[in-house]
């Protein structure tokens, strides 16, 4: 009789996730292959769903269905001390989001659902013709309502605080101060240190689109793709989505000049979706529990970048890679040509596009804009100088246009404010899991100065892969991002791994100029 | 005031409409890009919207709201005669249809909805592993279940008939005899006659995939496609799909060693694709009507089979466009070679890459096995045997393998019965359309024997479009098919139409060889 309650929560979570991996579906499928003219149709389908979910979420039966399990758990002496604490934490995350969701006002739901598409229509269209104006008012728009769901959540944070715990809970504007400072002070002086070199060249040369997508697919291959669960598409911004437990997509594009932009694309999202496939998730009943989701989008991106970055970039990958690409006609003679080539360490205006010097600049400047645009009273029309102004002052350079400028983001167009940060904050932690990743490499009894870069030189990244299933993924919401890192490196998080591997791979790339 | 109702009734039919298109772009995904382990899931997704569509179709509200609807329209008098007359056939439809959804057991939805995405499952496989044991428990449960919906009904037809009527609204076994009895007759010695000619020769070239895609956009092109409410994928199965009133899809697939098979599955799901472009639906409020969908799906076939067969197998056709073909690299010479090569008029096993002349035989053969198997006690573990004893029987050939088969098409992996005969309909009507298009494009000044082959080799389809979308497309479900095909063509639906025109083409084709 006593898990009747649990099993019946179960179920309703897992309608709920039903119906939320439809809306998923219906995103992939808007981003890949839907016809432009049918924006608004889809709206309205997403308008539907969103508020069939919000109904869901914030009904009187799961709200029941919550309390009475609580009681259930209170009164139940036959669990595991491990369970309850599960089962604790289960029921605390659904009660923080139920009681987001009640809060919410479902016209709001809807409305926001249709600016949501509306805007990346809109934004589509203003890249495309270079015209900011096109998107200026839906822009402005998403940040009213975003800054009204703020106001009825009506949390003790500031407007852009709310907004970002979805992605990051706990997340404090003060914090992230802590967190950003120091690269404020060091990155920029780190890019000045090496604008007189002589190695800051454009490539030169390109590959072919059947090229990269053979060199795409045989990374993939390489690192483990099982393609009865995974599939590929490519999209204007790349991306990865989870459609179900065995269904998990990626996208990726191939940008003109830049030959390793589809390649380190694919590695990036590559590692978003090796987290949600090492999320305890495998069955059903698991995957609608909130224990079995990401904990947060820092730690997300902290598996993406580290299998961009830390992998894909690193020199023992471009020993063992190089032939690959030199077979589809790259100019490159040896790993050390490609790892150059592919390690620009040049200021530019694309931030996906971007070293891992400067990508962080990107995210600094992103956040202090969106801060002030939703509480800092920055007008969306004065968006394009500010963001102009603010490249000249931190890369020195200055976008020709709005489309390589402020409009080069998708997530504004889809209001997604508070995001930006976690692509630094991943920075921040992929080094931090780097550095705990390699002394548990040595304890296992690999003999290197650099036990990473050893396993990739052996195609065994199998092991690294291995590490951070156990001690990332698997551990689901179980503790927030910054208790993770915490518990499995043995520090609180901070930005002096960033910066140390930061300094160590410039001496390196500039002694070997 | 008044008008109230019929908004509110059309509102709710709009959402209806949302919920039945989400529905269909997980069918896309499904077929086009959806990782094979994803099945189960999609199962339960697809289970999940069929329950609340059907939830929808059969609840007291929309009763409520179809019967107040009827009592304003009593009561109107302020509305035209023709407003009336299509309210009147708008809520005849609507009746018909919730009338059927209240018989249904919502659980019976549900497990038919599991059922449709395991066998379909399951049919992938048994077909990529010519396994037909593996297929045949899955087709037993869905005869099983569609029978159960046959009783459910209860309507005064047989349990076949009752299964054939959401895709031919008013047919019977006894019509379905009268209009079959002919080409039953007539088919096989037509087919006889040919055997001992010299060009029954297997074609012996190919073109390369990216060939064949290339032929495929200049055909949509010059067909006037607008990329921007159109998508191509590829399936193992080519379809055409709709997913909202700007969101028109279709796919195809390339057959090795049949080089016009993408071509013309891609001229085929365009035809079809263009009779739902037309249907009176290009704004939302319609879209969501039963007089603004497609009335049967013989009709719907008689669209694709007249550009796949009327045009792009046209003599005409083919002088106008071998140059293309043999640009990609296809040993023709002139436009009698293309033609004569698209049409090889040799009995083969494959229902899609038939012949128009065996085409017939093919229908034939599934309609009376799967009203054998619904209604007449096949049992599925006889199938294979029948199937390959009916094809020895009528074209003198028999399959190597069940993938050849009973297990080449999708249809009864997903329970649709009652569905092929509409393809051989499809051929009458398509036949009877181009005899009164004829004679009115010869009314509008067109001077030729044949002014379908004059517009057809002078790039002017877009008369015979026009035609279409004036006496076809746009009158939705004003009348069912035989009313539609008497209206328009001022005959009864007959056999006469087809056979004369096999017959004619049979002889040039015999003529010129």
């Amino acid at each position: 009789m006593i898990s009747t309650i649990w099993l019946r929560l179960g179920k309703y979570l897992r309608d709920t996730q039903l119906l939320g991996s439809i809306h998923c579906t219906l995103y992939w499928d808007q981003n890949t292959v839907m016809p432009s003219g049918s924006a608004s149709w889809r709206g309205e389908q997403l308008s539907l769903l969103a508020k069939l979910l919000h109904s869901r979420k914030s009904s009187k039966e799961f709200e029941d269905l919550i309390s009475e399990a609580s009681t259930e758990l209170e009164q139940d002496t036959s669990l595991g001390l491990e369970e309850i604490s599960e089962r604790t934490r289960n029921l605390d995350l659904l009660r923080l989001e139920l009681n987001r969701q009640k809060r919410l006002d479902p016209n709001l739901i809807v409305h926001l659902a249709t600016a949501q598409t509306e805007g990346y229509a809109l934004w589509q269209e203003a890249k495309a013709n270079n015209d900011y104006k096109k998107f200026a008012p839906a822009l402005k728009k998403l940040i009213e309502l975003r800054q009204e769901q703020a106001r009825q959540l009506d949390e003790p944070r500031s407007c852009w605080e709310t907004l970002a715990q979805p992605f990051e809970p706990d997340l404090s504007i003060k914090r992230l101060n802590e967190l950003f400072d120091p690269l404020r002070d060091r990155l920029p002086s780190l890019i000045d240190a090496l604008r007189p070199r002589s190695y800051l060249k454009p490539l030169g040369w390109d590959l072919d689109e059947k090229s990269q997508h053979i060199l795409c697919e045989r990374l993939l291959n390489e690192w483990g793709r099982d393609q009865n669960i995974t599939s590929l598409g490519r999209s204007p911004h790349p991306f990865s989505i989870t459609l179900g437990p065995q269904d998990f997509r990626l996208t990726t594009r191939v940008v003109k000049g830049q030959p390793f932009s589809c390649f380190l694309a694919t590695a990036h999202e590559w590692g978003h979706s090796l987290y949600e496939q090492g999320l305890p998730s495998q069955n059903h009943q698991w995957f609608a529990w909130p224990l079995g989701q990401p904990t947060s989008m820092a730690v997300h991106e902290s598996q993406s970048l580290f299998w961009e970055n830390r992998v894909a970039r690193s020199r023992d990958f471009s020993e063992r890679f190089w032939k690959h690409f030199a077979n589809e006609g790259a100019p490159v003679r040896n790993g050390l040509e490609m790892w150059r080539s592919i390690n620009p360490l040049a200021p530019g205006l694309n931030r996906v596009e971007a070293d891992e010097l400067s990508y962080g600049i990107h995210i600094l400047i992103r956040t202090d804009l969106e801060i002030d645009l939703l509480e800092g009273g920055l007008d969306v029309w004065d968006l394009p100088t500010q963001w102009n102004m603010k490249y000249k002052e931190l890369l020195g350079i200055t976008p020709e246009n709005d489309a390589e400028g402020c409009l080069q983001d998708v997530h504004w167009s889809e209001g997604a404010f508070g995001y930006f940060p976690s692509y630094l904050l991943g920075h921040l932690i992929s080094a931090q899991f780097s550095e705990a990743m390699a002394v548990s490499l040595r304890d296992e009894g690999i003999k290197s100065e650099d036990p990473l870069g050893k396993c990739i030189r052996d195609c065994k990244e199998s092991k690294l892969l291995k590490w951070l299933r156990k001690e990332v993924h698997s551990s689901g919401r179980k503790l927030n991002a910054e208790k993770l890192v915490k518990e499995v490196t043995g520090k609180p998080l901070s930005s002096h791994a960033f910066l140390n591997y930061l300094e160590k791979k410039l001496k390196m790339l500039t002694c070997t100029s």
